[in-house]
């Protein structure tokens, strides 16, 4: 049995809920997967951090946070604060500390669930870059350095003989870039359209039902689902973050949120929706890419779809991705739940393919 | 680069689609899965059986075969008919000539792909067990050895190190079995509900536009995509061998196609059809399984669905199949295009994943 070393940057909604399911599969990640873990670090935004390289006390460390109170004083293997030159970023920090602490001989995975710039994806790919550059493996649920650095990343992560994994950046655990990497080999992908924004598509499909565009968007802020800004789900940045992902891991795409054309979905009217729905048609933020012209051409637009599309029939927060392919046709994958439980599975599925690659 | 001699046992529309594909896809395969091929032996239904640890010449088989010409004299390692003792079926025949030829250093695959008796999943499986055997790696895209002797096939190909890999046999080269083994590890399959047979929703969702049952079967045996003997498909008995295969392999279900409640659709009306859109449903044959006091029960049946089920969606050819997951939730796995060179793609994928396990 291998033991994995596991470092959290990155404590919120995510993060914890991963520590929570590791802590519900322990038994039978050591039966069915050969793997066993201890968490070594935790570093947050607002509860501080903690460094242990015997292993922290999980169920401590999330009444903690969840209480309002620091982790710097869980225990850790150095005094807060004991740096010196220019102030880095807690995760960054950690990152560098790990190095004194020795243990450098145990497999070390970074986990990286910061809350993200999504349109500079950043601090996350700072994170991932600084953990693969010492030598750690990082598994990540954040869009935005697959979105913004893959090929820089991945290379980074071959030459060091680290693994990057991101199924979490796109469908949650649903599986997406494991799907493409593990189960369709010699396929080439030579598009794809999808539905992968939960807050957008909920939106037009409550609209449907003769609701009210900000009431609709007030349910998903609500339920945590939405960004805080809600440019971000409603101008289709995240769902340009995303299509940019997928054009790059799926298609060598090269490119970046920005190179996305994109349309959000603010003009879009109840009028709209619903007539869509009179003419047997439907209207959806649309993700696709393509390749034209040897170059990527990525979009997010909300399109008017036949009814009887796959992808007409998701609604609320079901999201789906229909892969072309060149030898076995279309290929699509649907989300029907989601939520923090899936994003944390996807962080743990990429755990797992760390551990079948030792 | 590894180079793996294949022995194909069936060499109809499957089996001669699958040659076809590993010469299109050659370059492509020694490139990004380091993976070489040669057919070192055919064995047909009415065009007699050919070995050549040297290799045969696959156009000329093909042309031979597509011309109703015999396969015996194209070059082979014996004398056809030299056997002694109780007539051989021309597979097991094959299999059992290999032995004498040598080349037993080198990585063997059996690929199956005879026409199937569905009741008795045979002679596929009596070719399974013997290629397992005598030390050989089987893939197959016949679900019969899976729907009938699941757990025996398994347990064999482990005792002697081999793999046993039939993604075709359920849903064409759109990922089942590898999807839940590659991408979700850690997570139970607690349950399935899917439309797995493509003859009866073409003639179910023909029905809903007006249709004839009579006439839409006659379209599918036409395109060579219904069984002939109509009864296979139109009375449940191909989704419900497909139903026990899900259920061995992802559910430890330990059942046969006689165990599935199966129902077909014979006495289903286009009455019945375009009822159920009026009231907003649709009438599907739907394969689904549960574990209930400890068993696995799996069923198939035409049932009425909600018109919003992802499942409602799918028309004409189209499969899917909704896992239910306990850390996942719901995840469904859609097949949009489907014939010969999808299944003949799922060959292809498991003959990688041999690969990939040398």
């Amino acid at each position: 049995v291998e033991c994995l070393d596991l470092v959290l940057i990155g404590f919120g909604n995510v993060g914890r809920r991963f520590a929570r399911l590791l802590a519900e599969t322990s038994s039978r990640l050591e039966r069915d997967c050969d793997l066993t873990w201890r968490i070594v670090g935790i570093a947050t935004g607002r509860h501080g951090a903690v460094l242990d390289p015997a292993g922290i006390d999980v169920g401590q460390a999330l009444r903690r946070t969840e209480n309002g109170q620091r982790l710097d004083t869980l225990r850790h293997g150095g005094p807060p604060g004991d740096e010196s030159g220019p102030a880095l970023t807690p995760g960054l920090d950690l990152i560098r500390r790990l190095d004194a602490l020795g243990g450098r001989s145990r497999h070390q995975v970074i986990v990286e669930t910061t809350i993200l710039d999504v349109r500079h994806g950043q601090p996350a790919t700072d994170h991932v870059r600084e953990a693969l550059r010492t030598g750690r493996h990082v598994v990540t649920a954040n869009k935005g350095p697959v979105a913004f650095a893959y090929a820089e990343l991945r290379d980074l992560a071959r030459s060091v003989g680290r693994e990057f994994l991101f199924e979490g950046a796109v469908m949650d655990g649903v599986p997406v870039f494991n799907l493409v990497r593990e189960t369709l080999p010699a396929a080439e992908v030579v598009g794809f359209r999808g539905i992968i924004n939960s807050t957008t598509n909920h939106i037009l499909t409550a609209m449907e039902e003769g609701r009210e565009f900000d009431a609709a968007l007030a349910e998903m802020q609500r339920a945590g689902i939405a960004e805080a800004d809600a440019s971000l789900d409603v101008d289709g940045w995240d769902a340009a973050a995303k299509a940019a992902a997928l054009a790059n891991v799926l298609m060598a795409g090269g490119v970046t949120p920005a190179d996305v054309d994109r349309t959000g979905i603010a003009r879009v009217t109840g009028a709209d929706v619903r007539a869509a729905v009179a003419a047997g048609q439907r209207l959806r933020l649309i993700a696709s890419a393509r390749r034209e012209e040897g170059r990527v051409r990525a979009s997010v637009a909300p399109r008017l779809i036949p009814g009887t599309d796959l992808l007409a029939g998701l609604r609320g927060m079901q999201n789906g991705l229909v892969l072309e392919t060149d030898v076995l046709g279309e290929v699509a994958i649907v989300q029907l739940g989601s939520g923090l439980a899936q994003t944390a599975y996807a962080l743990l599925s990429d755990l797992v393919t760390v551990r079948r690659g030792l």
